[in-house]
């Protein structure tokens, strides 16, 4: 794959935002990335929304056309929906259409509104992502991903301890990004105390219902600052339902989208600086270590627990945005925020929670319980 | 653009398929394409899946990864929503995607279920489409198009039996086609004293809700066969609502798609033969005629009630299908199914319907009342 050049990239800050519309989340990340690009308006030539729940939720399709209108740049628009990689693949899709040469710069933007509903509402609209069988079951999300981490825990010896840390990890990098929605360091013991929701899965270990936008812009022209290119956007899939999948202690589109991933882009797992993989439960980041490759299978959480992942310590930092738990995982955005997290470290402004020297960088999208993963890799 | 050729392409019957799923539509549209491309299930590569309602209708999302598994496929896949341009889109991105180089041959699914649910059901949900003003006035898609009607008439003299032409002529060619959910022939008589919708349409002047699917290969490599390839694929997007439009008697983004299109195909309007234009009311199909430049403004609705365009006609033959009013519109697949209408007319097969001589076809489709048009050009 030819490199993809990001000429900029904004998020909002994630959160509760009562006040503030998607139009107006949009417009204003958009004009962010705008600025900092430096290009005119007009040379955006399409627009990739990323984004799952305007539709149950918002009462409102035809994203595309409706953001083109409201940022005034009257170009070719589309929405692109995966679930909760929504994000991941409106970048994938942004990436094939520069490539295609029909257009030399595009804008993505990700988004979701999902505060203003009640809980069980959302939770309902989540759902669509996953199979009517788990509908019937009256499964949700932490109840699939509490199968998959009481899989991983017989067959690992995982421990809700070492659960508990990514969720420590993630809340202490999320104190130190002003966007996050919770910014509050939390403990070990916080996290095994906090309620229930779906056990092993404590609150604590869940990501939250959030607010949100995020943006980029893409190119085949460089940047004419320090240039940071997308050298590799691969996506795979497997099974809607947990019930139809071989194992359960591995997302087998994540393993297969890194391995492409790495392919493509000519490089090793261990020669990544810096991720942000897709923990909408602590479980999920502890299985995306496994899946990406960068600790084998059954030692991630023992790894992560001990500090190697964390801000500071000696392996691959991770989620230094604060990932989905604690930064917040509005989920049409998450995918996009979390290549703006990259291209922020590789361009070395990320302030307190810059990673020291990093150079390339991945992040890591996953739709439903592992159906749809998208894997970006980024270099300097 | 380089061309891209089509390997196959195949439509389900529409109509009220009450007995069927969206699953088994996909599965078989996609299993007829197969059949007939000759390659294997694995040269698969992506999926686009074109679909508006699932979410709202369905309380189905994640429709990429959903039929990726039900194909066996296993591949990235993603849905692309442009409300009723979401086929015509989700071609558009394929396309796309194939010229990226990433993938050699792509998979495009349109479908959509909607005769499951009641009529103001599918009302609401088609006006997520439109804007908050729209919905807040109680306007549907009859009454935006009315009001297109309406300016129409006084601007040009436009007259009610005129637009009645238009759905007589689509009734005739769907009695040619045996997928058509109206076969019956209808007459202008009929269309003036049926009952009235949004005045001055009747509801002889308005497409159904339709059940159906169409799917597509297209690839980089050329077909075994009689070579159909997609030479200009292009789209451009107008604001949602009527109200911020400077005109009401032309579509903006369908005029600018069509000029882009037959630049990049380095032909004429009058170099076409046959197309699929999106005729969701019997005004819209002569606004388009005027709008791709078949006709000069104002005078494609004598035109039309001429014969011209009817098969036998001397001039572009046009909606050979029944178009969207007498074949159907199930949102999401009409996009679709528009190509695979003008593949099968390039490639002489479509029988009673073909249009003799055919070698350049165009297909035009359109999102919500114009916020989002989309114009291909074929050519054998």
């Amino acid at each position: 794959m030819k490199d993809i050049n990001i000429l900029a990239g904004a998020t909002s800050s994630f959160g509760e935002l009562w006040g503030v519309s998607p139009r107006k989340l949009v417009s204003d990340v958009t004009a962010e990335a705008l600025k900092e690009s430096g290009i005119k308006r007009h040379e955006i030539e399409a627009i990739f929304v990323g984004n799952m729940l305007s539709s149950s939720l918002g009462s409102q399709d035809h994203l595309g056309a409706f953001f083109s209108e409201e940022l005034g740049l009257d170009v070719p628009a589309v929405k692109i929906e995966a679930a909760c990689a929504s994000g991941g693949m409106a970048v994938h899709t942004a990436c094939l259409a520069v490539l295609s040469g029909q257009y030399e710069t595009v804008l993505v933007v990700g988004v979701e509104k999902m505060t203003d509903h009640k809980p069980e509402e959302v939770a309902s609209a989540l759902m669509a992502a996953g199979t009517d069988g788990e509908r019937e079951a009256g499964a949700t999300f932490p109840t699939l991903y509490a199968l998959i981490a009481r899989a991983h825990m017989a067959k690992y010896a995982t421990t809700e301890l070492q659960m508990a840390a990514v969720s420590v990890k993630n809340h202490f990098h999320a104190s130190l990004n002003s966007h996050a929605q919770f910014k509050n360091p939390i403990t070990e013991e916080m996290v095994l105390k906090s309620p229930v929701v779906a056990s092993p899965l404590k609150i604590l270990d869940c990501s939250p219902i959030t607010d949100g936008a995020a943006s980029l812009i893409l190119s085949r022209r460089k940047s004419g600052g320090k240039n940071i290119a997308i050298t590799a956007s691969e996506a795979a899939t497997d099974s809607l339902g947990l019930a139809q999948r071989e194992s359960l202690t591995s997302l087998k589109a994540a393993a297969e989208a890194a391995k492409k991933a790495y392919r493509s882009a000519g490089i090793l797992p261990n020669d990544i600086n810096v991720a942000e993989v897709h923990d909408c439960f602590s479980i999920a980041e502890i299985i995306a270590m496994e899946d990406l490759s960068f600790f084998t299978k059954g030692t991630a959480a023992k790894n992560i627990a001990s500090g190697m992942t964390r801000l500071g310590g000696k392996g691959i930092i991770v989620n230094t945005s604060g990932g989905l738990k604690a930064a917040g995982h509005p989920v049409g955005a998450t995918g996009v925020k979390q290549v703006v997290e990259i291209l922020q470290q590789l361009k070395g402004i990320s302030g307190a929670k810059q990673v020291s020297g990093a150079k390339i960088g991945l992040t890591h999208n996953v739709g439903g319980s592992g159906a749809t993963a998208v894997v970006h890799i980024l270099k300097k």
